[in-house]
Formats: structure tokens, sequence, C-alpha cells
């Protein structure tokens, strides 16, 4: 059986992007995607960096990085006016989606549903859009390098959600 | 003739201070000032820090550590429960200022009576409250330290406004 | 046509390592070989502990990691005394061969044959042996372990000197 | 009691100097000086840096930056011509001593002397050649130049071993 590709991120906007994202839309792509909030010193320090420097790195063609605001504390501190400042004096040239909050607590929506522990998150996805690492904490850059250059170089077909046979053949 | 003391600042609140702080009332002390704003990356990543240090250094009774948060730009980002959550989240512990908007332009008041050309700005009086360093931008921590342990080492009686000749007796 | 295997190095000798080295016993796995001297400042604050974070990072099985002293310059003050020294002091935990000395002139006869520009440099071999790369210089890390893992991700079969017929199939 | 001058260094020969150096002749001003070995790993990445900073920080006709190399292990390895190289190499622009070797076992006579725990040690000397701050292991520069400043701001009146009384007048 193969893993299944993971939930769709719940987002209430996305600034920085052309239109809309999604994983779905990304399909054929490794997916790099850094949770953090700006009022984390982790991420502002070390997570934000890195993300950018995974954007240097990769082929655009081959590896989409995003950000996602999973804000679960200084709700007031973090609004989006505030995330947009930020965005613009940390340079940040990738979309950054907004995470959807509860309604129930201070844990939004796509955090709780990835049970993340904390921020910065770096969650990598394959080209099946199968989430295959949750990385939180400090990654140090050549494990992070090393581990989106083993996704990349999977071929579409080497893993993922669809059926064993295909093609007319049937693979182990 | 010498220098003038330095005109107070005009805050509208002090964060983390017990209670109202001037620089009439440290007198007698080298007052080290760090002028910031929370989503200024060069603040955060080297203002802030060296200003912890400055505090880790030098003992309180001779030096006193404070911030001046002086917005002229992104002001809806960065009001008092931004500033709070920050200062939480970066382990703050010297009371900051928040430096009064203008009702005419984007710079805060004390910062435009200052001069200052931006953040960070690590300002330094002396014992007398006369401002002696004005310094923008990344000053490395061996100047720093070095500025700072000059003006400890200056007596009281050194410099300062006040009239030559006193306690009976003038001075060259 | 594939790439030819690269030629072995010539070392006078291997400090570190348990016996002879070479190129040809390592066939199947990726090999990193920093090329540095000793007192070559670059190498010491870059090359050497990126070398070391390749060994930590990546399987031994997988890939080896080798040092090359090759020295072209200051040859009296390199000597293996003087390496077996610096090795033990900066805890090098990999094999470190030294770069046989020229009869003709002040560089090595391993960099001149693989004409290398300077130190450090860092070599990349794939699991056939073929040189993929050489980087002069400083190579940041998160580039470094993308280029290895990449290697890594290859399959024996993938490239490399071999026939296209073996094991009685043949391949495209 | 005034505290004594420090005894002068024992040193085989000075690299970089002009001609001899002693403490005795740079009486009146700070004087600083490293001691290290050039196979010590903190002495390269922190020691050294941090030696030219201090002489790129002060001026120099109030303050000295000298190194000593005490070396303590592996003699073999860092005799003249490797500390030479290595002088070149890491652009070392201050007068460096060569403790002189004991013939009595690994530790040389000005860091027996000195009862030096190990390198680097910063020393520090005041305008009166008096020994006032031995500091082994990382100083962080902020405290070093906060340090070297206050010796600086001493005059050479303020303290030393001179006596009690002088040019006619009686000291507390």
């Amino acid at each position: 059986m193969k893993a299944a590709a993971a939930p769709e991120f719940e987002v209430s906007a996305w600034v920085g992007a052309a239109g809309p994202v999604s994983l779905a839309a990304l399909r054929g792509k490794v997916v790099a995607v850094y949770a953090f909030q700006m009022l984390c010193p982790g991420c502002v320090s070390h997570g934000i960096p890195q993300a950018k420097q995974i954007r240097k790195t990769f082929a655009r063609d081959e590896v989409e990085v995003l950000g996602l605001h999973t804000v679960f504390e200084h709700h007031a501190a973090m609004g989006r006016p505030a995330l947009e400042a930020f965005i613009h004096e940390y340079r940040i040239d990738f979309p950054v989606g907004i995470d959807q909050p509860s309604e129930h607590g201070p844990v939004p929506l796509t955090m709780a549903r990835y049970q993340l522990r904390g921020t910065p998150t770096l969650l990598l996805f394959d080209r099946h859009g199968v989430l295959r690492h949750a990385l939180f904490g400090m990654v140090d850059d050549m494990r992070a390098g090393a581990l989106i250059a083993a996704l990349v170089a999977e071929s579409v077909a080497d893993t993922g959600p669809q059926p064993h046979c295909d093609d007319g053949a049937c693979r182990l």
C-alpha cells in the first residue's frame, strides 16, 4: 500500500502568491513548507533564512517553497498587516499562507491537522504530495539540502499513492 | 564651555520598567540606549543581542541599558501589543520606551528631536546625561564595549554641564 | 558513451586509514574528497568543518569522506608531523592522503593531475568513481548536501563506465 | 604598596617586529598579549581574530598588541618556519614572540613564568607594565574591549609601581 497524499492546507489567505496555492496543483514537484511565526526567534534567525536558501539552491521547476504562518500565541501581535510588514522587511520571496485561526482554541486549523509540535517546522512533501518529513526545530542546512535532493531524485513514478499496476506493467 | 545634558525622551509609555524612567534620574550612571524597531532585521539580529550583551557585561550600578522603540514605518504592525509580545519572546530584560508618535508625520518625537538616521542606533550618554556617541548601524561588540568602558572610567566630576567653579573650588 | 572513472590519487601515505585507500575499492559508494592545506585559512574555517559535517550527515555505507593534503606552498611548514598534529587537534575522523610532492615544482601530483585551482576544493565522485563535481572555494552546506544526496540517489546501474549489457540483460 | 611590573618575556626571537620588543620599552602604553599556538583550534578561530580586532579598534599610541607563541605540545609541528607561514597566511600584522623552549619539559619559559593555564590566553598589562588580567579561553569581544578601554582610561599616574610620593606630592 502506498502512502496517501497529505491533506490540503486550510488558510485564510496567501500573501505574495499570484493566485490560489494548493498541494494538489503542485503535484510533480517537491514542496518545502516552512511553518513559522513572525515573532518566534528561532524562526527569524534560522527558519526564514533556511527557507530562502532552499529557494536559492533548488530550481523552481523542481522544488516549490512556501511559508505557512501558524500563529498559536500572541495572536493580536501577528495579524495580517504585521505579517505583510514582516514579509516586506525580511525580503521573503515565496508565497506565505495564513493558517486559518480556530474558533475553539489558539492553535490554527492546518497546524492542528498536521499535528505540528511548534515553530519552526520544515515540512517536506514528495512529488506525489505525500508528507515525507516534518522537522521541528533547527535542522542544519546540509541535512535539509540532502533530504530535499533525495526527494527531487525520486521520479514521479517512484512512490506515492498511484496504483501498483500502471502503464500496462506491474511494479513491486 | 561644557556640553549640555541631552533632552529627555518623549515616550508614550515604558514597558518593563518598575516606574517612570528619565535621563535626569540616571545622572551619575552611563546610559546605553538602543533605538530600534521590532521589524527591523538588523535590530533583531544585531542590535537587541548587543543590548543584552551590554546588560550582561557591565554592572547595573555603573551602566543603565534602555530600549527605545522608534517606529517610523509599518506603524500598524508595531503597536504596543506587538511590542510586548516581541519583548516577551526575545527575553528583553531592560525597560523599553515607546517613542511618542508624531501627529505630523511618520517619525516619532524623540527620534526627530535626536535627529536619528534610522535603526538600529546606539546612543551613549555619559554620567552627566550628555550624549557622547550616536552610532547608527552595526557597531562591533569590541568597539561598543570600549566606548562604554571609557565613559564608565570618567569620574562624575570629569565632564559635563556643571559650572566651572563648584564646591568652593574652580576647575580648569 | 559513459564517463570514465577518475584516475587514482597519487599519495605518499594515508593518515588515519586502517589500510590503503583507493577510489577503485570504493566503487558502489559516493566519495567526497576535501583537498586542503592545513595552513589555508578557508580550509580550516570552512572546508574541514564541512567535511566533518558530511561525515556526520551521510551513512558510512553510502558516502565515504576523505581528505587530501595538497600542499603547494610553505612545504617546510606542512610536512607529515605537522599534518598529524593538525589532524589530532582538529579531531579529523576520516582518512587523509598526503598528495605526492612533485620533483619538478611546488604542485603535488594528484593536484596537478586533477587540475585543481587551489584549496579548499571539494571533489565529489559517483558510485562508479566518476568525478562529477569539483567545487573550488566556499560551497554552502545546503548545496553540498544536495549534490551529495543526488549522487547517493543514483543507483549503481544509473551511470558510469560499465557496459550497457550486464547480468544477462541489456539496458537502455 | 603598589603592584610590581611583570617580568619580561623570554623569547628566542620576535617575528614581524622592527627590532627587539620589551615590556619595559612599552611603559606608558597598555599592552595586550595573545598567548597562542598555531595548531590550537580555539586560538585560530577566536584568539587570532580577536587580537586583530584589538589592533583595529585601539590607537597604536595607546595600545600595543603582541602575540606570544607558547608551544607546549606538538613542538616538531610548530617550529619557526611553520609559525612564519602561519603568520603570513593569517595576515597577522603585529609582532609575535617565540616563547623560549625549556630544556626541562614541554612548557616554554615565559608560559611557565606567568603560570598560564593554556592557550589562548589574553594578557593585559597596564601603562606601568603591571599584569592586570590573564584571561584563559574564549573571552567575548565586548568584555575584552571594555577591559582594555578601562586600562587606557587610567592615566600614567593612576596606578603602578611608582613610589607613593612623587613630584613633590604625596598620593593616597
